[in-house]
């Protein structure tokens, strides 16, 4: 079973050699500068596929797509008619850069590229999970958008949707069954709620804005052991899993 | 075998009870307002999965989502940023009516939705044309937008993509093997370029700015051909599919 720095350098490498579709022409260029970034995403469904006794390798596609799936997402939230966002990781982002229209299409293709990736695998199953959570990602940006609904029922559909699909997906690859599912998502749910709440710690914004910065660290906590303790649930070797919930409490950027 | 108005009226009938998901809230508004229109795609996938001897409801899921995939690509391709279109069929576009920020996450919504729904068959090849043919058309997209391409370049990819694409989801939703696909898609191809040919000769640019209009008539008939000589290839009833050109080739709206 490999550490999640190793399955990091993997999906890395793998995103590296991407060949996006030669039909997309010109917007190769957008999709794949639009990608990148810490990969937790993705580096969770590998680390969810080992520990359920898959080889990593047979989940990449799958978690490639899942990052694919939440880069398209960057990229639309950060246009002028959403989010209004010039910046992404230090540098301009994709429409800052390429222009509005372009990165309207380049959006796009990454969302039909995350679902061409997905539908390597036999399994119809995954590409299912994948889209359910991109409809709950969706569905979650609209509501923050509203305004009025609860900060955590924004971010369990905007933010937990695209970590229990990594996890749904590895699940889906391994053939797990209904009854063993109800832990892992509980823990991906976790996973997903305990990054947004270090993530408005670090920005100094969201639930530190709603909570203070106490209360949103005592939040983050409360997912923190919530994720530990799902995992306790597990009958696998949940090492590396354990090890990304702590680096995500943990992190400072 | 069901004439070419029973199957449009199952789709008509199948989209108007479509139920969106839940998670995508006050989006479930935009996303029904932006299908509609001609059906064309649709009808095509399920007229080529009767002729292929398969019941048409069998694959009324993947007809549903090529059409959610058209529309999808109308509700981007209007925004500002892109054609800047206010209305089409006759009523505000979804930008229009809905604002700027709607239209893209209800554009991706429509993607979104149309891989659930493919994805509820059990073959993931059927998946994979379609995500291959929306990684066409969006190129096709970028292509026309970039300019300088040959126009039948263009809507090769633009718009033959999403023609293609319902009778390569019906072939693989029927498990056709290899050597009997080229007469198929062939049709196909030749059918979308009718339909564009057709098209510009209604509203009067493109192929008819470029060929005038006796010479984009004349293109538009040496497609009408093609299809039907692509059709006496295949070992099947084309009835319905010769139907379906002879009325592309001749609609007046």
């Amino acid at each position: 079973m490999r550490t999640a720095d190793e399955l990091r350098a993997l999906v890395a490498a793998a995103l590296a050699e991407l060949e996006v579709s030669p039909e997309l022409g010109a917007l190769a260029e957008p999709v794949r500068y639009a990608v990148g970034g810490k990969l937790i995403r993705p580096v969770l469904c590998l680390a969810a596929a080992e520990a359920l006794g898959l080889e990593a390798e047979e989940a990449l596609p799958t978690a490639l797509a899942v990052e694919l799936v939440h880069s398209f997402s960057l990229v639309h939230d950060d246009l002028p008619a959403l989010d209004d966002d010039d910046v992404r990781r230090g540098k301009p982002t994709v429409h800052a850069e390429f222009g509005e229209r372009t990165a309207i299409l380049a959006g796009d293709a990454l969302l039909a590229e995350a679902f061409r990736l997905v539908a390597t695998s036999d399994r119809p199953e995954v590409v299912r999970e994948l889209a359910k959570a991109t409809l709950r990602m969706i569905g979650g940006q609209q509501l923050d958008f509203e305004g009025g609904a609860p900060r955590v029922d924004v971010h369990r559909l905007k933010t937990a949707a695209l970590f229990e699909a990594p996890v749904a997906c590895a699940l889906a690859l391994a053939g797990v069954v209904q009854d063993e599912r109800r832990a892992w998502l509980t823990f991906a749910t976790e996973l997903g709620l305990l990054f947004q709440v270090v993530d408005d710690i670090l920005d100094g914004d969201g639930f530190v804005e709603e909570l203070g910065p106490g209360g949103a660290r005592a939040l983050a906590d409360e997912h923190a052991a919530g994720a530990h303790a799902a995992l306790a649930e597990l009958d696998v070797d949940a090492g590396v899993l354990a090890t990304i919930a702590e680096t995500l409490a943990t992190r400072t950027v």
